[in-house]
């Protein structure tokens, strides 16, 4: 794909730090390290996200990003891990092509990834009333 | 497990607002709606979270949340979709049984799910010394 930087990097075009490579999957440093060792999971192949991935590649994915948690809990002693994918631009996908963060966090260090949770106090019927329209598109 | 919310809802101790269910995973709606439709999918077996998930269980709940994304998505006319697991406290996990969070985003919504990304400024040596940590401990 044009203009997808994971696809030139993935061609050679442009350089990353490399953390794992196999066949169908790519993992590199986010070049914005929001902690120490934030890492990202991609499929080799063109997907513009995670809804848009076949489930046998999206499994590989998942495989390498949890071997990638695994490793930075040992490599930096970090007590926790996001793992974490946008799709689409209204949930913070800024590259067109499917990939997971994964982001070792730090218990004594606020680092730049945050994240915040409020409820919109949904309640009774409307609960009941959303699930079923989950439910009618599934 | 005794004091897990979500072995206690999958066991029928809990009511829960039930989007999805097969042999081994529960899609349920989240009690705290950060967004119109935010679901937490779930494997009934217990495990503490994504790392400790053995590969084939974390494929299924995967596809599911894939799935609900999908729906979400057609559902509600979402822009867009989070999908996340947080490992650890330190990352915000507060229920200790792996679960995935399907928030559905709308452009012209706030809504009380936020994503903070800043950069730390690592460049340059530290990065390559911080992927050959992660990948000495894969």
């Amino acid at each position: 794909m044009e203009d997808d930087v994971f696809c030139m990097i993935i061609n050679g075009e442009i350089p990353c730090t490399k953390v794992y490579e196999d066949e169908d999957v790519l993992a590199i440093l986010d070049i914005s390290q929001t902690t120490r060792g934030h890492t990202l999971v991609m499929p080799k192949a063109h997907y513009s996200d995670m809804l848009h991935c076949p489930v046998e590649l999206m499994h590989r994915v998942y495989d390498v990003a949890q071997k990638i948690g695994q490793a930075q809990m040992r490599a930096f002693g970090a007590e926790g891990v996001n793992i974490l994918s946008n799709v689409g631009e209204a949930a913070g996908q800024s590259v067109k092509h499917f990939h997971v963060h994964v982001i070792p966090r730090y218990a004594h260090e606020t680092g730049g990834f945050q994240i915040t949770m409020k409820s919109n106090n949904t309640k009774g019927w409307d609960l009941l009333r959303i699930a079923t329209s989950i439910k009618e598109e599934f």
